[in-house]
């Protein structure tokens, strides 16, 4: 029997760390085909990414993937619980993933299981301590935290420290955890032991570097004079990142270094300046991850905008992580709305596929119980009708991230309508 | 006594040509004190002024004008007879301002004051060829030069040709006179023959060069290597135009120059593509300048926009000027609405003025019969409570010109209300 493994992922940009969690997902899983369902042109971190989603589907497929589905915009740029509950409600609702893979620090699935089922099931000493710490004033993830470690040391089987409940990816994969729960899901949660660099890691030394060490160093030479002096160690980094990926994908990244096509959130700078100037505290509260507090902060601290990463950081506070806000300051910019996230996901787009694996693409659409997207300018026909403003937020906010690529390096602009799926 | 005369200008930048107009202002009306009604941040082709208004009015009062007044946004980048009116009822409301001194091809006053008789009152002769040529399937604005030509030859006293009404600095002159006409106003049109470049001259070589010429030779380097290759001939036509001015308003200029403060239309390309995107025919509508048929054709051509000149030049057809489109395009990124223009001037502010002529400034504070802010950030105290909203629009438009000015250049904003005016 065929079997198919299901990762979520960003790819910002894809490197070999992400080769090799794909090529172990299948060995773990015991499977022919990986499907990945991949942020679009916004990512998690309330940021643009740093390439183009078909760009970046492309590197996916020359790395091992098989399927590359895009996770819609409003899901892709929200806090770890809805991005996890949008994602895994694609995957359940493909009717045919059997597992679903994700990278963790432990390698091992029980921890976050098992802090799952507790976060679910919610017992009364997870209830009380929760209620206690809150009361105490300590903020909702923090009490959290506090609750966990309570449940923890009552069950002897889970003895986990406060630094597994630390790690972004722990987080990530508990969420998930929590969504097949949920929904009840046949799917096979597994995790692959993440090597080398941690999440945040800002170097490129290690033999797997991290997405962040990557960018970083992509961004750097882009703010001094790229291609000339810093060009000899940036390309020998470069290099180093890609051994065991196929030198197709080195290909794809570097065409798109050397052009320096690429985006960060500054390019987005003057937008959203612009947004925000023309906003109230009520019209910016209307944006998901936005408070009353940060709005006014927004406001009061307009003057001293200078670019969307200063703004951001600036605006960071002991209660508020930098993550959190650049996310609030995209979605005002994005329009993204706090009531999108909690829906259930209406859809999903292709974005490339292994001509070796087409016969798993058929699979999926059939058993597929929501409109898979294969040419999108056919949205209008196959979706829904309360999913075509939803999915036309997906296309506005590809379409934004393109025209700022093109009108900063005066290029064509091509409508995200019009771009057909990658096929390897 | 004293008299005063007052200039409606842009200075888009100041050149030797408004110094020399300046000066034969006041010979002409036998004046003590010249009042400059210059346009903010925004001018009447539907473009960013190179120069913020502070700037302007500087090298204004450096160049002989003795108070510098803002006209409001709306105005200022407004279709002629709008913005004629504006300007016109600002100076009828200061009370005080003895004639109005405007450039023309002729020198003479005669052929502007006959042809705005014409125009208010409407005889018979001309409103019968006018609704005769619209019929016929002419645009406005032909039927109307049609008409005029017409009752130039029943009256003999009027033998003017139609090159007379070509001229832009014609048209606003007699746009001046209609709206002097209809106020009933006591100041005395007089007009000052235009030396030199023809309004719409592109090259520096005359010894009057046109303000379009100059912007035209700064916005070269700009796109190539600015202080570089081109620098030395652009040092040397710069250095030609300045003739005849004090060496300070010189300076003023160069220092902008020489670090590239200045901004075009293409400096807000991404924030006009953002606003469009996010538009629809309805609401592209709402702004001043937009007719359902140009909204339609902007966002059916969106995909092609690569920058605002560029998408501007696109949109042109036989009917529309480019002037009118630009405004169309700028009234949409800014908001400024269709409902704007056509409400009399309720309120005027002081950009700068000259020591020697504070005694005039105050005879102009004590006469005018509309609120003069020295202070900006007195607004809400001095407004009445229906002009807040209007002041506050062109305090959002010159923070939106701070702010490109500043992402572009990585410089320190300054809020609008925090802007002194010059004191020379």
């Amino acid at each position: 029997m065929k079997k198919i493994v299901g990762i979520i992922a960003e790819y910002n940009p894809f490197h070999r760390g992400h080769a090799y969690h794909i090529k172990k997902a299948k060995e773990l899983a015991n499977a022919d085909c990986t499907v990945v369902l991949l942020s679009g042109d916004f990512v998690q971190r309330g940021a643009p990414a740093i390439l183009p989603k078909h760009t970046r589907a492309k590197m996916a497929l020359l790395g091992g993937a098989d399927i590359v589905l895009e996770l819609p915009s409003f899901y892709a740029s929200s806090s770890a619980e809805y991005f996890a509950r949008g994602a895994v409600g694609i995957f359940h609702a493909l009717g045919c993933i059997d597992a679903l893979c994700f990278g963790s620090e432990e390698g091992t699935i029980t921890p976050c299981m098992e802090t799952a089922k507790i976060l679910v099931e919610e017992p009364t000493a997870f209830q009380n301590t929760l209620k206690e710490h809150l009361k105490s004033g300590l903020s909702f993830p923090s009490a959290r935290k506090a609750a966990l470690l309570v449940c923890y040391q009552k069950q002897s089987s889970l003895s986990r420290d406060e630094h597994f409940l630390d790690s972004p990816n722990n987080i990530l994969g508990i969420e998930y955890c929590k969504a097949l729960l949920s929904l009840n899901s046949a799917i096979e949660p597994i995790t692959v032991k993440r090597e080398g660099s941690s999440y945040h890691a800002q170097k490129l030394t290690d033999s797997y570097p991290s997405a962040s060490a990557i960018r970083q160093t992509l961004a750097k030479p882009s703010q001094t004079e790229f291609g000339q002096a810093t060009s000899d160690s940036f390309d020998f980094s470069l290099s180093a990142l890609w051994k065991q990926v196929q030198p197709e994908a080195v290909a794809a990244f570097s065409r798109n270094f050397s052009k320096e096509d690429f985006l960060t959130e500054d390019d987005f700078s003057l937008l959203l300046k612009y947004k925000l100037m023309s906003s109230t505290p009520q019209t910016l509260c209307q944006a998901a991850d936005m408070s009353p507090e940060l709005a006014q902060r927004i406001l009061n601290c307009l003057n001293e905008f200078r670019s969307f990463s200063q703004f951001a950081a600036l605006l960071k506070t002991k209660e508020l992580t930098r993550t959190r806000i650049n996310r609030a300051l995209l979605h005002v910019l994005l329009d993204i709305s706090a009531d999108l996230p909690s829906r259930t996901p209406g859809y999903v787009r292709l974005l490339g596929f292994n001509k070796n694996a087409s016969g798993f693409l058929k699979t999926v659409q059939k058993s597929a119980s929501l409109p898979l997207l294969t040419k999108a300018a056919d949205y209008k026909r196959l979706l829904p009708k309360e999913e075509v403003p939803v999915f036309e937020k997906d296309i506005f906010v590809s379409n934004l991230y393109q025209s700022v690529l093109n009108i900063k390096k005066q290029t064509a602009f091509t409508h995200d309508l019009q771009k057909p799926p990658v096929i390897l």
